[in-house]
């Protein structure tokens, strides 16, 4: 028998119609014969609601009590979802996470899964029963509720799927798959049929928020058969898999991310070890460091630039103020008023002449360039974030506009 | 270390503030030197907007279904409270029913519990954490959550003071005691300060709405120091415990219930054996029958009269009309414009002259007793339902306002 494991992100069940859709995509996915998980994101703004109740009573709550409080939203969609295909007339069980055997370590409202204790689940497949789970969630080894942080519902259906051996995961959002840029900026963009997870993951980097990296991640790592698509219509989306069929394109989509921020030091020793004890100090604090630059050096000193979200700038400014005297930088100087734009694409690796096309649109935009930072699948380069919707519609329509 | 167990019913936690009043109580309860345990209901009308939302979807949702959903309800509240007990300061950790321990048989919406294993809810007092549980509900064998019906919340608090050995079982509600008869109705009614199990269950099986049976039956079961007050203000409350002290009040309360309806067979055999078959009948579709009323046999037929709730009474009209031939009573005759008054009280059996009284005051009030029934210590009479406040107040005045 088959298996399919689908996802509903929160905008897809967040009334009695929409779960009612729903309710008939996994029905019909059913009669073809398919057996049926469904992951499913608490409703609409549930969450956001429950955040905000828990902020009123105490702003510093702790996680784990924020876990118990979110996880009921999830709990609560899983169950309407499952009445909801009841009153279709088919067998159906729902699953909290800690019923569908979802063990995770003890970080709560960012929990990394360590195990699924699948025969719950399984049992209920076997007797052809649709099985629905709350996703986002779990339990850890003293059986308190975690969640998995953010994107936490798709790490819940791809690790279904993993276990499983599910022959598909489908990710529903309200995009109906993945594109070479955003629709909403680039009207011309185009939506891919396949992608590989690498792609993917360098897009989601990117600020493509069609799927959270660790779901995209997970899926590599244990080769789930992904597919975004969306709750709204019949019709295919966009394939997730290890290789894609299709080679002659060769960048899959341009990206643009705006919750940046560079950070140049200044006059830094031109000695052995300086960027190492930089990066080790961002890094003590979990502050993930981007594209790197580092001036050749002047004479004794060189300069450094670095980018990081725009969320950890004010923490890394201070950290780095509080070690300039170990550091020995003579100045720091930092800008936000930037953004990423990269395009992503296997094909890229073989294919010469990607980058000077890129450089060549956005000059011909002019747009001009402050930092550029390239990877086997990748190129990003830094720009005025006022230009950025220029540059990506520039870069689109040099790679997909020939004519 | 003594231990107290508080519960707070949904108008007790239904907001921001009236979090805050509940978590006051219990820290300033804690800071007295006592272990406290929380059990708490769903926040306000919670549960009745899941059971809207559930009734959209499938109004014949399965009960397992509706369990998942609703359980939700006072896990979120648990969640609620103990950062509302963080924020003053206090270590606190909520747990849902089945972090508590509890155990049920599988009867969905209406479970029993069977076990509560208390190991994790002891561990944590042992450490003087501050214990919130999510009350209403379990899980069964089969790790599928269960809830337990009406009063559930009331239940929980019960079964956990009587496994803990807690020293007092306080529910919080917003009336602030048990009183001698309903206080909206007879301004002059007293407050209790103590009253018997027993009599506490016949005033709630008489439609006085402030305990549950099923948790005054745990209660006496497990002799468990039951104290029933208000959140909204520091004063004491009624206690319900096995012997009283005060023996001097005969009665302990005046109580009405409104939905009941009474059912009359007209001309039945007089015969053995009939009487039987007419309530065997009811009982197989599980309607209780309360006052019954047998005529004195006229040459070979008798009449008997009996009372149903009002929401049995449709079921139970149409099961005695189909099985008219062979009960083989000439005619069926319903009334359900009437409503039971009664008076609750120990001392009543060895009290003669409490029925005359009462019946005194009713002829006082020119209130028509259409039938009459007594236990040891229950009087109840069936009137003209618009004679019902009228009636309590008369025989209230005659108990209490004898200068």
């Amino acid at each position: 028998m088959s298996l399919i494991v689908q996802k509903f992100g929160g905008t897809s069940v967040m009334d009695a119609e929409r779960l009612r859709n729903v309710a008939r995509i996994i029905t019909r996915t059913y009669d073809r014969g398919h057996n049926v998980v469904a992951v499913v994101s608490a409703q609409g703004h549930t969450t956001d609601e429950l955040i905000a109740k828990a902020a009123e009573l105490n702003p510093k709550a702790s996680k784990r009590e924020m876990d118990m409080l979110l996880s009921a939203g999830e709990q609560m969609s899983a169950a309407l979802l499952a009445m909801t295909i009841e009153a279709l007339g088919y067998p159906v069980k729902s699953f909290t996470g800690w019923q569908a055997g979802f063990l995770t370590n003890s970080r709560h409202t960012n929990a990394k899964i360590k195990r699924i204790n699948k025969d719950r689940v399984e049992n209920a497949l076997n007797k052809r029963t649709i099985v629905v789970v709350a996703g986002f969630q779990g339990i850890n080894r003293f059986d308190d509720i975690t969640t998995l942080g953010r994107g936490g519902s798709d790490t819940t259906a791809v690790a279904l799927a993993a276990v499983l051996h599910a022959d598909r995961c489908q990710i529903y959002t309200d995009v109906d798959g993945v594109y070479t840029a955003d629709p909403r900026i680039v009207p011309t963009a185009v939506k891919l049929s396949e992608i590989s997870y690498d792609e993917m993951l360098e897009l989601a980097s990117l600020g493509a928020q069609v799927l959270h990296n660790r779901s995209v991640e997970m899926a590599k790592r244990y080769n789930v058969y992904l597919e975004v698509l969306t709750s709204l219509e019949e019709k295919p989306g966009t394939i997730i898999k290890e290789v894609t069929d299709v080679e002659k394109m060769i960048i899959r989509g341009v990206a643009k991310d705006t919750n940046v921020a560079r950070i140049s030091l200044m006059e830094l020793a031109d000695v052995p070890g300086i960027a190492f004890k930089v990066f080790s100090l961002l890094a003590s604090k979990s502050i993930n460091v981007d594209i790197i630059l580092q001036s050749i050096g002047r004479g004794d000193t060189k300069d450094i630039s670095f980018t990081v979200s725009a969320a950890d700038k004010d923490s890394a400014l201070e950290l780095l103020r509080e070690n300039q005297a170990r550091l020995g930088f003579s100045d720091i100087n930092c800008d936000d008023n930037i953004a990423k734009v990269s395009i992503v694409g296997a094909g890229m690796a073989t294919n010469p002449g990607i980058a000077s096309r890129m450089f060549e649109a956005l000059a011909g935009a002019n747009v001009n360039i402050q930092m550029i930072s390239t990877s086997e699948i990748k190129i990003s380069v830094l720009i005025e974030k006022s230009a950025a919707e220029r540059a990506v519609h520039a870069i689109h329509d040099a790679f997909y506009d020939l004519g």
